[in-house]
Protein backbone atom coordinates (compact mmCIF):
# COMPACT_ATOMS: atom_id res chain seq x y z
CA UNK A 1 0.00 0.00 0.00
CA UNK A 2 3.35 2.09 -0.21
CA UNK A 3 3.40 2.81 -3.59
CA UNK A 4 -0.12 3.61 -5.45
CA UNK A 5 -1.17 0.59 -8.01
CA UNK A 6 -4.13 0.95 -10.80
CA UNK A 7 -7.13 -0.63 -10.28
CA UNK A 8 -8.12 -4.31 -11.99
CA UNK A 9 -10.37 -1.65 -14.73
CA UNK A 10 -7.04 0.10 -16.04
CA UNK A 11 -3.37 -1.24 -16.50
CA UNK A 12 -0.32 0.06 -16.62
CA UNK A 13 0.27 -0.47 -20.35
CA UNK A 14 -2.31 2.29 -20.81
CA UNK A 15 -1.39 4.90 -18.00
CA UNK A 16 2.02 4.81 -19.88
CA UNK A 17 0.25 6.23 -23.29
CA UNK A 18 -1.65 8.97 -21.57
CA UNK A 19 -0.39 12.60 -21.92
CA UNK A 20 1.10 13.95 -18.68
CA UNK A 21 1.51 17.89 -16.83
CA UNK A 22 4.21 19.43 -18.18
CA UNK A 23 6.02 21.45 -15.65
CA UNK A 24 7.03 25.01 -16.20
CA UNK A 25 8.33 28.26 -14.48
CA UNK A 26 8.14 27.12 -11.01
CA UNK A 27 8.88 29.88 -8.35
CA UNK A 28 8.32 29.02 -4.19
CA UNK A 29 6.40 32.43 -2.79
CA UNK A 30 6.48 31.07 0.62
CA UNK A 31 8.47 28.46 2.52
CA UNK A 32 7.59 27.46 6.05
CA UNK A 33 8.57 24.29 7.97
CA UNK A 34 5.29 22.84 7.36
CA UNK A 35 4.45 23.95 3.36
CA UNK A 36 5.79 25.17 0.13
CA UNK A 37 3.34 27.42 -1.94
CA UNK A 38 4.32 27.55 -5.62
CA UNK A 39 3.36 29.17 -8.97
CA UNK A 40 3.96 28.17 -11.99
CA UNK A 41 2.51 27.47 -15.78
CA UNK A 42 2.05 23.99 -16.48
CA UNK A 43 1.24 22.62 -19.86
CA UNK A 44 -2.10 20.63 -19.56
CA UNK A 45 -2.49 16.76 -21.18
CA UNK A 46 -4.97 18.90 -23.12
CA UNK A 47 -1.74 21.05 -24.32
CA UNK A 48 -3.12 24.10 -22.99
CA UNK A 49 -1.10 26.28 -21.02
CA UNK A 50 -2.46 26.71 -17.10
CA UNK A 51 -2.04 28.68 -14.23
CA UNK A 52 -1.92 26.92 -11.01
CA UNK A 53 -0.59 27.84 -7.27
CA UNK A 54 -0.34 24.67 -5.36
CA UNK A 55 0.95 23.82 -1.85
CA UNK A 56 3.76 21.42 -1.12
CA UNK A 57 3.74 19.76 2.06
CA UNK A 58 6.89 18.76 3.83
CA UNK A 59 5.02 16.58 5.86
CA UNK A 60 2.32 13.62 5.72
CA UNK A 61 -0.93 13.88 8.09
CA UNK A 62 -1.48 10.77 10.25
CA UNK A 63 -4.16 10.11 11.73
CA UNK A 64 -4.73 7.36 14.90
CA UNK A 65 -8.00 6.22 15.57
CA UNK A 66 -7.36 4.57 19.43
CA UNK A 67 -10.09 2.13 19.44
CA UNK A 68 -10.47 0.60 23.24
CA UNK A 69 -12.15 -2.88 24.45
CA UNK A 70 -14.76 -1.27 25.50
CA UNK A 71 -15.77 0.03 22.31
CA UNK A 72 -15.16 3.64 23.02
CA UNK A 73 -12.59 6.16 20.83
CA UNK A 74 -10.55 8.98 21.96
CA UNK A 75 -10.97 11.90 20.16
CA UNK A 76 -8.75 15.19 20.16
CA UNK A 77 -10.38 18.39 20.08
CA UNK A 78 -8.95 22.17 19.30
CA UNK A 79 -9.88 25.70 17.59
CA UNK A 80 -9.19 24.95 13.93
CA UNK A 81 -7.17 28.84 12.69
CA UNK A 82 -8.30 27.59 9.20
CA UNK A 83 -11.98 27.80 9.78
CA UNK A 84 -12.10 29.53 13.53
CA UNK A 85 -13.88 26.85 14.69
CA UNK A 86 -13.80 24.04 17.39
CA UNK A 87 -12.98 20.62 15.64
CA UNK A 88 -13.57 16.86 17.41
CA UNK A 89 -11.10 14.75 15.52
CA UNK A 90 -8.84 11.11 15.73
CA UNK A 91 -5.17 12.46 17.10
CA UNK A 92 -3.02 13.32 14.33
CA UNK A 93 0.32 14.82 13.25
CA UNK A 94 2.76 15.38 10.66
CA UNK A 95 5.82 13.37 10.22
CA UNK A 96 8.02 14.42 7.34
CA UNK A 97 8.41 12.17 4.32
CA UNK A 98 12.14 10.76 5.47
CA UNK A 99 10.98 10.02 8.77
CA UNK A 100 9.37 5.84 8.85
CA UNK A 101 5.30 6.64 8.86
CA UNK A 102 4.47 4.25 11.31
CA UNK A 103 7.13 5.04 13.53
CA UNK A 104 6.13 9.16 13.15
CA UNK A 105 2.37 8.09 13.87
CA UNK A 106 3.00 5.84 17.17
CA UNK A 107 4.94 9.31 18.66
CA UNK A 108 2.15 11.61 17.57
CA UNK A 109 -0.46 9.58 19.24
CA UNK A 110 1.95 9.53 22.40
CA UNK A 111 2.67 13.30 22.38
CA UNK A 112 -1.37 13.93 21.57
CA UNK A 113 -2.95 11.35 24.05
CA UNK A 114 -0.42 9.96 26.08
CA UNK A 115 -1.06 6.63 24.83
CA UNK A 116 0.83 3.90 23.56
CA UNK A 117 -0.44 1.15 21.53
CA UNK A 118 0.61 -2.18 21.63
CA UNK A 119 -0.93 -2.41 17.74
CA UNK A 120 -0.74 0.21 15.39
CA UNK A 121 -2.15 -0.94 11.52
CA UNK A 122 -2.30 0.94 8.65
CA UNK A 123 -5.30 0.89 7.25
CA UNK A 124 -6.23 3.52 4.77
CA UNK A 125 -4.25 5.97 2.87
CA UNK A 126 -5.70 9.18 1.18
CA UNK A 127 -4.75 12.19 -1.06
CA UNK A 128 -6.14 15.08 1.16
CA UNK A 129 -6.97 18.11 -1.55
CA UNK A 130 -5.54 17.51 -4.86
CA UNK A 131 -6.64 19.89 -6.92
CA UNK A 132 -4.30 22.59 -4.89
CA UNK A 133 -1.88 20.15 -2.74
CA UNK A 134 -0.24 16.85 -2.70
CA UNK A 135 -1.12 16.43 1.15
CA UNK A 136 -0.92 12.70 2.04
CA UNK A 137 -3.10 11.29 4.65
CA UNK A 138 -2.40 7.72 6.43
CA UNK A 139 -4.91 6.69 8.66
CA UNK A 140 -4.12 3.72 11.23
CA UNK A 141 -5.64 1.40 13.68
CA UNK A 142 -4.56 1.78 17.17
CA UNK A 143 -5.92 -1.01 19.62
CA UNK A 144 -3.92 -2.50 22.89
CA UNK A 145 -3.75 0.92 24.32
CA UNK A 146 -2.02 1.54 27.63
CA UNK A 147 -2.26 5.44 28.88
CA UNK A 148 0.95 7.31 29.67
CA UNK A 149 1.51 10.84 29.54
CA UNK A 150 0.42 13.42 27.15
CA UNK A 151 3.26 16.23 25.78
CA UNK A 152 1.84 19.45 23.68
CA UNK A 153 3.37 22.20 22.32
CA UNK A 154 3.34 25.81 22.89
CA UNK A 155 0.11 26.45 20.02
CA UNK A 156 -1.84 23.99 21.33
CA UNK A 157 -4.88 23.95 23.08
CA UNK A 158 -6.15 20.79 23.24
CA UNK A 159 -9.45 18.85 24.66
CA UNK A 160 -9.52 14.97 25.00
CA UNK A 161 -12.69 13.25 25.22
CA UNK A 162 -13.48 9.10 24.78
CA UNK A 163 -16.64 8.42 23.47
CA UNK A 164 -18.39 5.40 22.45
CA UNK A 165 -17.00 4.47 18.93
CA UNK A 166 -21.23 4.57 17.69
CA UNK A 167 -21.72 8.38 18.99
CA UNK A 168 -18.67 8.72 16.99
CA UNK A 169 -19.83 7.88 13.47
CA UNK A 170 -23.70 9.36 14.53
CA UNK A 171 -21.88 12.75 14.77
CA UNK A 172 -19.90 11.84 11.42
CA UNK A 173 -22.83 11.35 9.68
CA UNK A 174 -24.39 14.36 11.15
CA UNK A 175 -21.71 16.62 10.13
CA UNK A 176 -21.03 17.80 13.60
CA UNK A 177 -17.42 16.23 12.82
CA UNK A 178 -16.17 16.58 9.67
CA UNK A 179 -11.99 16.25 9.36
CA UNK A 180 -11.49 14.52 6.83
CA UNK A 181 -9.10 11.86 8.63
CA UNK A 182 -11.68 11.37 10.95
CA UNK A 183 -14.38 10.86 8.91
CA UNK A 184 -12.61 8.61 6.83
CA UNK A 185 -11.40 6.63 9.67
CA UNK A 186 -14.50 6.17 11.57
CA UNK A 187 -15.95 4.71 8.19
CA UNK A 188 -13.09 2.62 7.47
CA UNK A 189 -13.60 0.81 10.89
CA UNK A 190 -17.47 0.42 10.84
CA UNK A 191 -16.33 -0.80 7.39
CA UNK A 192 -13.84 -3.39 9.06
CA UNK A 193 -16.51 -4.32 11.63
CA UNK A 194 -18.76 -5.52 9.72
CA UNK A 195 -16.63 -7.44 7.12
CA UNK A 196 -15.33 -8.95 9.79
CA UNK A 197 -11.49 -7.40 9.42
CA UNK A 198 -12.39 -6.66 13.60
CA UNK A 199 -11.63 -9.21 16.50
CA UNK A 200 -15.57 -10.17 16.82
CA UNK A 201 -16.53 -9.09 20.43
CA UNK A 202 -14.59 -5.84 19.65
CA UNK A 203 -16.94 -5.38 16.33
CA UNK A 204 -19.88 -6.01 18.81
CA UNK A 205 -19.08 -3.08 20.54
CA UNK A 206 -19.23 -0.93 17.27
CA UNK A 207 -22.22 -1.78 14.98
CA UNK B 1 -26.31 19.67 8.41
CA UNK B 2 -25.37 23.05 6.37
CA UNK B 3 -24.22 24.56 9.99
CA UNK B 4 -22.24 22.75 11.54
CA UNK B 5 -23.06 22.16 15.51
CA UNK B 6 -21.33 20.27 17.97
CA UNK B 7 -21.67 16.58 19.37
CA UNK B 8 -23.53 15.84 22.39
CA UNK B 9 -20.26 15.03 24.58
CA UNK B 10 -19.71 18.79 24.04
CA UNK B 11 -21.87 21.75 24.31
CA UNK B 12 -22.86 25.30 22.98
CA UNK B 13 -21.80 26.54 26.48
CA UNK B 14 -18.71 24.93 27.34
CA UNK B 15 -17.59 26.16 23.39
CA UNK B 16 -18.10 30.04 24.41
CA UNK B 17 -15.91 29.97 27.31
CA UNK B 18 -12.82 28.05 24.97
CA UNK B 19 -9.99 30.58 23.88
CA UNK B 20 -9.97 31.46 20.09
CA UNK B 21 -7.34 32.32 17.69
CA UNK B 22 -6.85 35.72 16.80
CA UNK B 23 -6.14 37.31 13.58
CA UNK B 24 -3.23 39.23 13.26
CA UNK B 25 -1.41 41.27 9.98
CA UNK B 26 -3.19 38.79 7.43
CA UNK B 27 -2.21 39.43 4.00
CA UNK B 28 -2.63 37.79 0.94
CA UNK B 29 0.04 37.00 -1.35
CA UNK B 30 -1.42 35.18 -4.03
CA UNK B 31 -5.19 35.23 -5.94
CA UNK B 32 -6.46 33.17 -8.71
CA UNK B 33 -9.82 32.46 -9.51
CA UNK B 34 -9.86 28.93 -7.22
CA UNK B 35 -7.59 29.97 -4.51
CA UNK B 36 -6.13 33.20 -1.96
CA UNK B 37 -2.99 31.85 -0.47
CA UNK B 38 -2.80 34.84 3.38
CA UNK B 39 0.03 34.98 5.37
CA UNK B 40 -0.69 36.00 8.97
CA UNK B 41 1.01 36.39 12.32
CA UNK B 42 -2.15 35.03 14.74
CA UNK B 43 -2.34 34.47 18.47
CA UNK B 44 -3.12 30.88 19.29
CA UNK B 45 -5.41 30.17 21.83
CA UNK B 46 -2.36 29.43 24.01
CA UNK B 47 -1.33 33.30 23.93
CA UNK B 48 1.83 32.06 21.74
CA UNK B 49 1.92 34.17 18.12
CA UNK B 50 2.05 31.38 15.48
CA UNK B 51 3.13 32.04 11.89
CA UNK B 52 0.69 30.99 9.60
CA UNK B 53 0.13 30.42 5.79
CA UNK B 54 -3.43 29.23 4.90
CA UNK B 55 -5.42 28.66 1.81
CA UNK B 56 -8.52 30.35 1.27
CA UNK B 57 -10.86 28.62 -1.41
CA UNK B 58 -13.32 30.62 -3.53
CA UNK B 59 -15.22 27.05 -4.24
CA UNK B 60 -16.79 24.38 -2.47
CA UNK B 61 -15.50 20.77 -3.80
CA UNK B 62 -18.47 18.74 -4.46
CA UNK B 63 -18.22 15.02 -4.81
CA UNK B 64 -21.19 13.31 -6.68
CA UNK B 65 -21.33 9.17 -6.43
CA UNK B 66 -23.16 8.44 -9.30
CA UNK B 67 -24.58 5.17 -8.41
CA UNK B 68 -26.71 2.90 -10.90
CA UNK B 69 -29.69 0.20 -10.25
CA UNK B 70 -27.25 -2.39 -11.32
CA UNK B 71 -25.02 -1.39 -8.49
CA UNK B 72 -22.25 0.05 -10.93
CA UNK B 73 -20.70 3.50 -10.28
CA UNK B 74 -19.54 5.92 -12.91
CA UNK B 75 -16.23 7.15 -12.13
CA UNK B 76 -14.00 10.24 -13.71
CA UNK B 77 -9.80 9.60 -14.32
CA UNK B 78 -7.75 12.31 -14.45
CA UNK B 79 -3.77 13.67 -14.31
CA UNK B 80 -3.34 14.97 -10.97
CA UNK B 81 -1.13 17.66 -11.64
CA UNK B 82 -0.65 18.06 -7.17
CA UNK B 83 0.64 14.14 -7.94
CA UNK B 84 1.83 13.99 -11.58
CA UNK B 85 0.20 10.79 -11.35
CA UNK B 86 -3.51 9.78 -12.92
CA UNK B 87 -6.13 9.42 -10.32
CA UNK B 88 -9.98 7.47 -10.58
CA UNK B 89 -12.09 9.63 -8.50
CA UNK B 90 -16.31 10.00 -8.27
CA UNK B 91 -17.39 13.27 -10.51
CA UNK B 92 -15.98 16.36 -8.78
CA UNK B 93 -16.27 20.07 -9.20
CA UNK B 94 -16.19 23.14 -7.30
CA UNK B 95 -19.12 25.18 -6.53
CA UNK B 96 -18.87 29.03 -5.49
CA UNK B 97 -19.71 29.85 -1.74
CA UNK B 98 -22.71 31.78 -3.21
CA UNK B 99 -23.86 29.18 -5.54
CA UNK B 100 -26.71 26.32 -4.66
CA UNK B 101 -24.63 23.80 -3.69
CA UNK B 102 -26.97 21.32 -5.06
CA UNK B 103 -27.43 22.52 -8.34
CA UNK B 104 -23.82 23.28 -8.58
CA UNK B 105 -23.20 19.73 -8.44
CA UNK B 106 -25.91 18.77 -10.41
CA UNK B 107 -24.11 20.89 -13.16
CA UNK B 108 -21.46 19.66 -12.49
CA UNK B 109 -22.39 15.96 -12.61
CA UNK B 110 -24.04 16.61 -16.00
CA UNK B 111 -20.66 18.43 -17.43
CA UNK B 112 -18.28 15.70 -16.25
CA UNK B 113 -20.58 12.72 -16.89
CA UNK B 114 -23.24 14.18 -18.96
CA UNK B 115 -26.25 12.40 -16.39
CA UNK B 116 -28.92 13.73 -15.14
CA UNK B 117 -29.85 12.23 -11.92
CA UNK B 118 -33.37 12.15 -10.80
CA UNK B 119 -32.62 12.35 -6.94
CA UNK B 120 -29.29 14.22 -5.46
CA UNK B 121 -28.72 13.62 -1.71
CA UNK B 122 -26.30 15.26 0.77
CA UNK B 123 -24.33 12.04 2.39
CA UNK B 124 -21.63 13.88 3.77
CA UNK B 125 -20.04 17.27 4.63
CA UNK B 126 -15.74 17.25 5.04
CA UNK B 127 -13.03 19.72 6.14
CA UNK B 128 -10.75 18.77 3.56
CA UNK B 129 -7.41 19.85 4.84
CA UNK B 130 -8.23 21.96 8.00
CA UNK B 131 -4.67 22.21 9.07
CA UNK B 132 -3.52 24.72 5.87
CA UNK B 133 -7.11 25.65 4.16
CA UNK B 134 -10.75 26.32 4.59
CA UNK B 135 -11.71 23.57 1.75
CA UNK B 136 -14.99 22.48 2.42
CA UNK B 137 -16.29 19.16 0.36
CA UNK B 138 -19.81 18.01 0.46
CA UNK B 139 -20.75 14.49 -1.08
CA UNK B 140 -24.14 13.50 -2.86
CA UNK B 141 -25.17 10.71 -3.65
CA UNK B 142 -26.87 10.23 -7.22
CA UNK B 143 -29.00 8.25 -8.23
CA UNK B 144 -32.21 7.37 -11.17
CA UNK B 145 -29.47 8.60 -13.54
CA UNK B 146 -30.11 9.10 -17.44
CA UNK B 147 -27.26 9.91 -19.79
CA UNK B 148 -26.95 13.21 -21.67
CA UNK B 149 -24.06 14.70 -23.26
CA UNK B 150 -21.16 15.41 -21.24
CA UNK B 151 -19.05 19.41 -21.49
CA UNK B 152 -15.43 18.86 -20.55
CA UNK B 153 -13.34 22.41 -20.42
CA UNK B 154 -9.75 22.68 -22.60
CA UNK B 155 -7.12 21.41 -19.55
CA UNK B 156 -9.70 18.44 -18.90
CA UNK B 157 -8.33 15.51 -20.77
CA UNK B 158 -11.21 12.91 -18.84
CA UNK B 159 -11.68 9.07 -18.91
CA UNK B 160 -15.18 7.68 -17.93
CA UNK B 161 -15.42 4.07 -16.15
CA UNK B 162 -18.25 2.50 -15.13
CA UNK B 163 -16.79 0.09 -12.71
CA UNK B 164 -19.33 -2.40 -10.04
CA UNK B 165 -19.44 -0.56 -6.71
CA UNK B 166 -17.65 -3.57 -4.76
CA UNK B 167 -14.87 -3.24 -7.16
CA UNK B 168 -14.44 0.36 -6.19
CA UNK B 169 -14.81 -0.29 -2.60
CA UNK B 170 -11.65 -3.03 -3.38
CA UNK B 171 -10.12 -0.11 -4.94
CA UNK B 172 -9.94 2.61 -1.63
CA UNK B 173 -9.23 -0.04 0.96
CA UNK B 174 -5.79 -1.50 -1.21
CA UNK B 175 -5.10 2.17 -1.77
CA UNK B 176 -5.45 2.44 -5.72
CA UNK B 177 -8.06 5.28 -4.82
CA UNK B 178 -6.55 7.66 -2.70
CA UNK B 179 -8.87 10.69 -3.39
CA UNK B 180 -10.69 11.86 -0.12
CA UNK B 181 -13.74 12.73 -1.56
CA UNK B 182 -14.04 9.19 -3.15
CA UNK B 183 -12.59 7.23 0.14
CA UNK B 184 -15.15 9.19 2.14
CA UNK B 185 -18.10 8.93 -0.38
CA UNK B 186 -17.17 5.23 -0.77
CA UNK B 187 -16.87 4.14 2.71
CA UNK B 188 -20.17 6.28 3.61
CA UNK B 189 -22.55 4.21 0.78
CA UNK B 190 -21.46 1.25 2.10
CA UNK B 191 -21.90 2.05 5.28
CA UNK B 192 -26.05 3.48 4.24
CA UNK B 193 -26.10 0.11 2.50
CA UNK B 194 -25.06 -1.71 5.94
CA UNK B 195 -27.87 -0.12 7.94
CA UNK B 196 -30.76 0.11 5.62
CA UNK B 197 -30.58 3.97 4.31
CA UNK B 198 -30.56 2.49 0.96
CA UNK B 199 -33.18 0.75 -1.26
CA UNK B 200 -33.04 -2.65 0.14
CA UNK B 201 -32.83 -4.07 -3.80
CA UNK B 202 -29.98 -1.70 -4.70
CA UNK B 203 -27.82 -2.35 -1.26
CA UNK B 204 -27.98 -6.26 -1.68
CA UNK B 205 -26.11 -5.55 -4.92
CA UNK B 206 -23.37 -3.53 -3.41
CA UNK B 207 -22.48 -5.36 0.03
Amino acid sequence: MTTASLPPWDSEERNAKRARWQPRNARVIHSSPWIEVELSEPIAPTGRVAQYGMVRFRNRAMGMIPLHEDGTVTLVGQMRYTFDAWSWEIPEGGVPHDEDAMAGARRELREETGFEAASLVEILRLDLSNSVSDEVGIIYLATGLTQGETQWDDTENLEIARVPFKDVLEAVIKGQIRDSLTVAAVLRVYHMAVTGALEASLAAKIV
